[in-house]
């Protein structure tokens, strides 16, 4: 089906709005992508997006804009492009079992976030400090691997090499993206898990190699990490 | 479509749980709820679904058993009920719309809840009771009023009854029973908000006059809100 994406998203991070990347690069389709253009007007994009008075505006972006419609929440806009796009099963039992997966990955991202605004997420990261070294401890030995091990389960229950055993699905790009954030976040904490976790390194590499994917990951659309958004490398978080 | 569906999740609060609860009521099927039996056998019942082993374990409750499917993350079953029974359109279009919404909404619960755990999930309030009011500061005068006025500009922006319109759909369930907690959890603060915000009051007071919806919060299967869980009455944090 030929429809006309537009991904509008911050500029100078990756963000939540790689998640939707991901998922457009590994569907194929031709995409426009707000924040490759001049910061100031991808700010200008997001700010005008978010004050659209259409049926169900945005909170907040990503938000991908496919002709009249205009999606935001990044598991959704995912699922959407996946479902369009023959990246999830679509009977609702299967197609289901990948919406839980993916809504796992965004519980994970938000606790990767709360790390350093723990607080308040309209403050900065430096007037959060003190509880933010709390949240990152919590995080690093509690929280990340209980959730990366909970993948790790998930892979060593099924026979095939995703998630959802031998489809290869959405959230299978979810897993690999936040396993890259953590490892630009936490490079000590998340070596540390995943040396135990030999499923989700393997997974990882395997979602790396696949054709789509590794072009992506090589051409200048794929945006380095910084010390703004969701994974910042706060060396004192590491532990 | 005749399913047999068991609800597993912890006895003594209405929690993630009620998001799904609220669903199955309006669908107006039968369900088992294993929170409605014995508290040691309800807890029991979650410990065996959470150490299963099918093609995609769940990591938390609720789960939902549906023949041999077992689906985790309250927004994905309240969509699969939704999708099952009609309570949300299936085109893939304004079905993302509905899903937008609901983790919308979801993203609101898991602010609350970090109100009274801002460092660390697995450690008793008592112990973060310093952070959390700081926490809860930033909830009551930016996050709460953000995610409510958000929902009544979607409201505001449609001609009909529901967020998506014309057509009642699974996240107006949600969206009642946040305010519901959010009510409970902070009586002063969620009402000075409220107070501004009339479409979300009025779609509240709809909401609970639909017949099955009316019909269960009058029935005994309706849970009080309790001190555990998402949404608690701690006077301190009501500002």
């Amino acid at each position: 089906m030929a429809m006309s994406y537009r991904l509008v998203y911050w500029p100078g991070l990756p963000g939540r709005g790689e998640f939707v990347r991901l998922v457009l690069e590994e569907a194929g389709v031709a995409y426009e992508d707000t924040a490759a253009g001049e910061p100031q007007d991808a700010i200008q994009a997001v700010m005008t997006v978010l004050s659209s008075e259409v049926g169900a505006p945005p909170l907040a972006p990503p938000v991908l804009q496919v002709g009249s419609l205009q999606l935001a929440q990044s598991g959704n806009i995912c699922e959407f492009v996946a479902a369009t796009h023959g990246l999830v099963p679509l009977d609702e039992g299967p197609r289901a079992l990948a919406r839980q997966l993916q809504a796992t990955v965004v519980d994970l991202v938000a606790e990767a976030h709360n790390t350093h605004h723990p607080v308040d997420p309209g403050k900065y990261y430096e007037d959060q400090r003190v509880e933010a070294l709390a949240a990152a401890k919590s995080f690093r030995e509690e929280r990340m691997p209980k959730f990366l091990g909970y993948f790790e389960r998930v892979l060593a229950a099924n026979s095939g090499d995703w998630l959802l055993g031998a489809a290869f699905s959405y959230p299978d790009l979810a897993l690999f993206q936040v396993v890259e954030g953590l490892r630009h976040a936490f490079p000590l904490a998340s070596e540390r898990v995943l040396t135990d976790l030999p499923a989700v390194t393997a997974h990882h590499a395997r979602v790396a190699a696949r054709p789509r994917i590794a072009a992506y990951l090589a051409s200048e659309r794929r945006q380095p990490f910084t010390e703004h958004g969701i994974f910042r490398r706060y060396p004192e978080l590491d532990g």
